[in-house]
């Protein structure tokens, strides 16, 4: 029973094809939707929605994710083997970083097709690579090793007592995941507000504004009972700029 | 085969953590999502969204809801079993109306765990729990009998022809399912609006309010072709006073 | 392993009671979301989404699909049989281009069920039809044939140089497809804007209006990297008017 799991910025029906063609090969599949949600286009959102999940699931899951500004242009299309998980997308750099949170990656280039339709490489041709693939299928049988496109959040830039970072995922709760895997400070200053660094949410008061660190390892800007995408206006790709702050001896709730 | 439910109010991407720890586990399970799109921290509207749903599953379903403002904090984790079918969530009270619909409810308290993160404990303790009741697993073998927090959504109040409810949920229609289950009168008024009773939405006129009693047994404030919610602005938590209205003989398009 | 794919306007919570309800009857059966985001009541880009997906299942597969402003009033419930495929849902035109699309459609009318709930037929009645199919009954042994209702998108309507179109279905990326399989132009205006054609989203410039013949075979307006349905004020329903554009030699990175 192979588990597929598709990400995309597609939203409705668009992956229900892709679906449609998996079972057609593969009826016994188990597919599972990570996001359709990414913001279009965002390749860096999808990437880390991606890294953020795939290594949750058991070893031998196809991913097929689909984040693709350059479909239909030659950019290439691209399995990555990693950690006993098998990538399948566009070459844009979206499968790196789940790749490297999985093991140590190796890739295979994946050529077109002439019956390809040029705006929907997921379901025409990633879509059937990863039903091929849950079939048994080596990737070496499929194409030529390359080097794939790699994709870097980058890091943090410190600056005396400042930090600027960037904004890579914004989820539901308004939560804004930053490009930084430790904040140094305790306290820090955001936009004229204090955030204090706290490791449940509820140790904040009700829309109070707070640092935590995710539990995909990336710092996050939250608001307890509230968003700080709305708070502070953050969207994915946003950079920011946190200075450190004074922290009071005051430390409520802090159970 | 077992089947396990998911409801909460992550919108995507941590579901998707929650599927792959389930299928690490059991990688033979349906897993079928009810809903991410609670509102926010809303436990109440989560609690009426699981009742109206998990009836209608089979015996021996597993139901993981997550609606978890306290994540991280000392509130307990819960299992409960209910009519052959058994839920699992923080005790909050998201999880005692379904019980309570299905059977005569008895629950055991979850321990935390050291690994568990503070911020997910969906993905790090609920899904683990329901595979492993899914496996099999007896929940009085994994924590003691608990008297489970409880959640009401109270009822109605009269006051001689007057009727202050509360709105539960709102549905992607603008459908208002009100804290009631049976509106006394065949008209209401509602800020300056008749609204009549009807048994289908397109007994009334386009866009004309109505009351009708949703399949789910509870009473809804509804506009054919239309949204109450927009129409009268009622969201999740809103108290309404509706007032016993003149009926008019005149029956258009009662048929 | 049966597969069952569910199409609505329903959004979350009701296609999970659907879900509750197949899988009692049906345990081991694939249940696909095709869309449940279809605009409320709209039949028309409910049938475009059924029509553009249900050809890419496999033979064998059930497909449901709600779409219901008349439920609880005399309109008919219907199964249709086309090209090796079933389809479930009210006989309001919703099945009939899916079913054209797939091959030669008989049908047969479904009698209510007099414990169905007024406003849910999808749950209590569609929903069971299907698993009764899934488990290999025959359609003609649950009701008489009929003629079902029709829905046609109708033809974009020429004057000179000028062509009359409707929306159809507006998607995640505002693409907007029309009722249209071949605009005559490689340029048109609409609204003051020159649209050309294009073959990929890419060969447009950033922002950039264009023509592009859609995965499913009809002809979409869409922008590169932005919202054809913000950049026009365009949903599904609404008519426009192209204009038979002056397509100058410069063909900057047609590729």
């Amino acid at each position: 029973m192979p588990i597929i799991t598709l990400l995309t910025d597609f939203g409705s029906l668009y992956p229900a094809q892709m679906k449609g063609r998996i079972l057609s090969r593969i009826p016994e599949a188990t597919i599972v939707d990570i996001a359709h949600d990414i913001p279009p286009q965002n390749i860096e959102a999808g990437a880390f929605a991606l890294m953020a999940t795939a290594v949750h699931f058991p070893l031998g899951t196809i991913h097929v994710a689909v984040v693709d500004p350059g479909v239909g242009t030659d950019r290439a299309g691209v399995i990555v083997e990693s950690g006993g998980h098998l990538l399948v997308g566009p070459d844009n750099g979206l499968l790196l970083p789940a790749a490297r949170a999985l093991g140590k990656p190796r890739a295979w280039r994946i050529g077109g097709s002439p019956r390809a339709s040029p705006t929907f490489h997921g379901r025409d041709i990633f879509a059937p690579i990863a039903a091929i693939l849950a079939s048994g299928r080596r990737p070496e049988t499929l194409g030529e090793t390359i080097l794939p496109v790699d994709l870097d959040y980058g890091v943090p830039i410190e600056e005396g007592r400042r930090l600027r970072a960037r904004v890579i995922y914004v989820d539901r709760f308004g939560n804004a995941v930053l490009n930084c895997k430790q904040i140094p400070w305790d306290c820090a200053c955001l936009k004229g507000h204090l955030l204090r660094r706290r490791s449940t949410y509820a140790q904040a008061r009700a829309v109070e504004p707070l640092i935590i660190l995710g539990s995909h390892g990336h710092e996050e800007i939250a608001v307890n009972q509230g968003s700080a995408a709305e708070m502070f206006h953050l969207a994915p790709g946003d950079e920011i700029v946190l200075e450190e702050g004074p922290c009071s001896k005051e430390s409520y709730r802090s159970e």
